[in-house]
């Protein structure tokens, strides 16, 4: 059950890296819900390697084709199923990975489970590229969300050790990224990029965070345990390749506060119950409490790099040395942002159809 | 489904805080597997507060019965159920929590989301409370690893701003932590308890970070994108109360490494490829290396402490004022080590039972 | 995943015949719904064996204990656990089925599966005593669905060759039904409890059918495909001991009717689409029309006969002859209709749970 | 979770009957698996509607094209995609339907659910159409099960009031069924063949049973309960269209029968334990016994007929007329019959994926 994901929806993701083609069949979505699949292309390019020196220079056109689930710009209650054609394969820049496994990278566990039947080629079903699927699930429910004011948006966190001014957990503002470097400080953006140009003239890369939010998630969402909010997106975002770390509000910091500082305490404004802070990000009990959801995550520095690397011959069973070639990204954060807020957007959404609240006792 | 987990196996958790009994429901383990039912009261004894003064004073005897599953010391292929009854309950300690919620705790959250019909008793089905069942499961899960070879432990990785060594990463060894406070320097040990004692002399509480390890997992187990190791582990880990951050190997770390910094590089040892670091905490591709699995999480502050807070009445939707009275643990990190290490192993049996492997082909 | 069922609510089943509970975990259901312990009890007693001579003179107090989910007569939210203590135990009477298998019971299965460890008293967790926490759940889902004018009855279809008359299936009525003896037709049912008697006083058992029906369940109801609202019954009515067969409206009949035949014809009845007859039991498509859900199923003779039968012995490898002794039911189908109203309520409730529908398109 | 089947594996299928195209995602099969395409392509074909007066005139090719998941004719690890494209497009055949509910179809009940949103042209989803992907998934499941020595048939058991021999419950054998027509006795297979011609020339359409069978599977697979075999396969054949009931063994005959001719007797052939009649179909306490796996459905007269019938329109909430035209087959019968081959195969499949047996206690 790999590749599944959902209590509600069910989305499925399928497809290798250099296969025929890529693909994401999303099921249990009501009928009737608009679609705009123009928006999903768009929502695709930002996660789409572009002509730019900070990204990998190979060119997808991850085009979606929709085959399923959708007549005449609205959901019919059918399964919607959608593809992207694999057209810019270049499998001879993977070859070697199939007896000296990357570091860093699934080939050699991918070996070991499949014992030599897996998809060798660009990393096969554990690519990046299966993460185009996911951004086609993710605008579709981001579309659905904001259609019930809520909306999904994120931002570079940190590059390496240039970090950028962290969203407010009271009053996130999608309107303060920047749109073509999403950072809230510009400044900040611009050292972000010198940092990637530098470790990729050394042929080398390097990680980063991404911060992400949802506002107007009304408070309720959620259930305790097994499919707390945190449980749910978590899932989803350790299901992204790099992912290392997972943090909710004001996240590890948590651990050298104490009660008093910690605790959001609750007032009323504008007839409605708030916390004044929200270290919390959002969540309590595993239950939104209404508060902007705020959660970050890190990602580690790409593991296809250029230089030297020591590693063995699966054929052989002795040391051998590996430098990967091929066209990537220094840092993959940057087009990481859209894949992080299909991931909330999946994981709210899911947890939104499945809501079931009771009204107030009398 | 809040409060069932697992792919193979099946978790069922039920009871409230001061409700007749909490209990748990494991279902999906072979027949045939030895069970230690004494085994499982030590383990108990480890998250039951004692009459030590970091811990809360109130007296619970987590004293499981089993009621089916278990024939002879034997798992019998039947679900296996046990529950321990509440002996001391104290409702009155809890009452105004209906109306004024605490800060930091589910009562606000549950109110909304069950209108008011929630058991408001000590947390209800929110309490932390409910991770004893989580402890019988974990600690059965453990003896049935322990039989494959595999060790699930953990400690206790910093309290505020003490820090204990951390694990190595390539070689955690369960006999360096001190039995009676789960760390490897005893001198940073008493220095926590210092801390604990501080905060709780002052009417308040301290967070802190669990690390935990498995050894002895073979390669190969996990499974790509949404049941990656990463996310069953997290999923689980998050639905423990108080768990913030959840980070695998370097964790947070990564964000400022270099690839060439992080990967950790192949070599062979006795004959099977290991890594020569273990940045990645054992996982790649969501999949296990055979390295041991190293990773740790955050535990905010507990929600509960006597110092005045402020809060709202629900009824009268004014702010009111708010002390939480009654017996609460001043740091929840020692008590929730080893309902971490049962989170862990209940995660890593599940993967296991469902686990399929590939002979090598020729 | 044996003893699980449900897509929304989850409902768990534990225990064995002989163990010390059996009992069920019910989550996923709102907070806010009455529970009426009572009317739990009262339905138990239907599925008890009496001092009638039709059935088993084993007396089982099916008293069930809460432990959690109900606070003050409504759900709270947290799932709903209760219990059935075993006090009638005479694990002497299934010694010898430990070694020669009985016929027709799980006997044989239960050891390939379990390797032995399988509990062998009274059939473990195959024994038709798990019914009982099956209709705790049964009862209370129907408690449920009475509440949004859904009922859910069953009746007696035949007992060997004697047939009651069967329910309509444009409308089926509940107070039709005899409560001493349920069937329609009284004198069929004298008949009926004759053939019993007759087997009975010949060490030998009989088989039957029932019929269940199911009023004011909304047109809507049920998904396409795997979550039809036959494939959920079915797979729950299934899971009941002794079920051979299910069928839907005419069932089996349908082999031999034409599409003029078979087919419903629509109509409009006071503003309302109907069907003016009911061949389909109700459903289309997989979902309900809004007619009354009709369906049957047949249960086979009582396995467990006094009359000499062949078997084996699984030691010696040998045949080997066997007369069950003990007190079984020679006709188990009176005992089953309060099972399989349950079977039909809980499939129903977790479709209703997960329903989702779009308003009309304007 | 409409479109989802599966325990071990994941079927998931999509596509509507006149929409872009149809397909389906396998999820769960481990590396390494052989597949042979050109299989499933002969085994679709018997599915298929051909130049045959008895079936519908419409041409469909259906040529599968596998996206992901076989590389180099064998499974890789990575979920199997495959989509069929649908060609022959006449969606003016259905324009009526959408106002006009045509009587046994799921047109009323998919307007209900889905508001008016629901793909009309051909049924949409619920089309038999969505039946070839099901056979897609079959036929490798078929092949897989065949490796392990496991094989799965199915024939027609009766046209209309034409019943075909039955398979023997003990010996069923796939080496009798002819090809052309899938019958045991030619005449008989004949009989069938002109009833159906008899009520194609009337505009009406005829029922009917199909019979299968699956030999070789080993005692113990299947669960107790609700993961029975009985459960599982029903909870599939139910998701075909058209399917009305389903009987295991002797099925709806076992209700006359008594215990001790239903009971089969146990004893030791070759060394094995079998049991000399196999009434109860291969399975005891939902697990199978060893001996072969028999199985029956009744499917209802196709619903698509020239007759006129009534039904209403729904915009005018007023009676309405209604001829089917279009290309229909007077009897789905005989096509089905690899349909509940792939029911069979799959969830046979699906069952022993997830098998856990304990060796034999010492």
């Amino acid at each position: 059950m790999s590749s599944l994901f959902g209590e509600n929806l069910k989305l499925s993701i399928f497809g290798q890296s250099h296969g025929a083609a890529i693909g994401m069949v999303l099921d249990g979505i009501p009928a009737g819900l608009p679609v705009d699949t123009s928006s999903v292309m768009r929502f695709l390019e930002r996660r789409a390697p572009g002509g730019s020196p900070l990204a990998t220079s190979r060119k997808e056109t991850d085009t979606p084709t929709f085959l399923s689930g959708i007549v005449d710009g609205y959901t019919c209650g059918a399964p919607i199923a959608a593809v992207i054609g694999n057209k810019n394969v270049h499998s001879q820049d993977y070859a070697a990975s199939a007896d000296t496994p990357r570091p860093g990278h699934a080939d050699y566990t991918a070996f070991i489970k499949h014992g030599g039947f897996q998809d060798v080629s660009g990393g096969g079903h554990f690519s990046g590229r299966l993460t185009a699927p996911l951004c086609i699930a993710g605008s579709l429910c981001k579309q659905w969300l904001a259609q019930a004011g809520i909306h999904v948006f994120a931002k570079i966190g940190s590059i390496g050790t240039v970090r950028d001014d962290p969203f407010s957990l009271t009053d996130p503002q999608a309107a303060q990224i920047h749109h073509d470097f999403p950072v809230l400080n510009k400044e900040r953006g611009y050292a972000m990029q010198e940092a990637i140009l530098a470790v990729k003239s050394k042929g080398d890369s390097i990680g980063g965070t991404i911060q992400c939010a949802a506002t107007g998630v009304p408070a309720g969402v959620g259930e305790p345990m097994f499919s707390s909010v945190e449980s749910h997106i978590s899932q989803l975002l350790f299901s992204i390749p790099g992912v290392r770390a997972v943090e909710f509000g004001v996240g590890a910091a948590a651990s050298t506060m104490t009660g008093s500082q910690h605790n959001d305490p609750f007032t009323v404004r504008d007839s409605t119950v708030v916390t004044t802070t929200n270290h919390c990000g959002g969540i309590l009990g595993g239950i939104t409490t209404g508060m902007p959801l705020v959660f970050s995550c890190t990602i580690k520095p790409t593991p296809s790099i250029a230089s030297v690397q020591n590693t063995i011959s699966l054929s052989r069973m002795q040391p051998a040395d590996i430098s990967v070639c091929g066209r990537h990204d220094p840092c993959i954060v940057p087009r990481a942002v859209p894949v992080v807020e299909s991931a909330a957007a999946i994981a709210i959404y899911d947890l939104l159809l499945g809501n079931t609240q009771t009204p107030r006792r009398k």
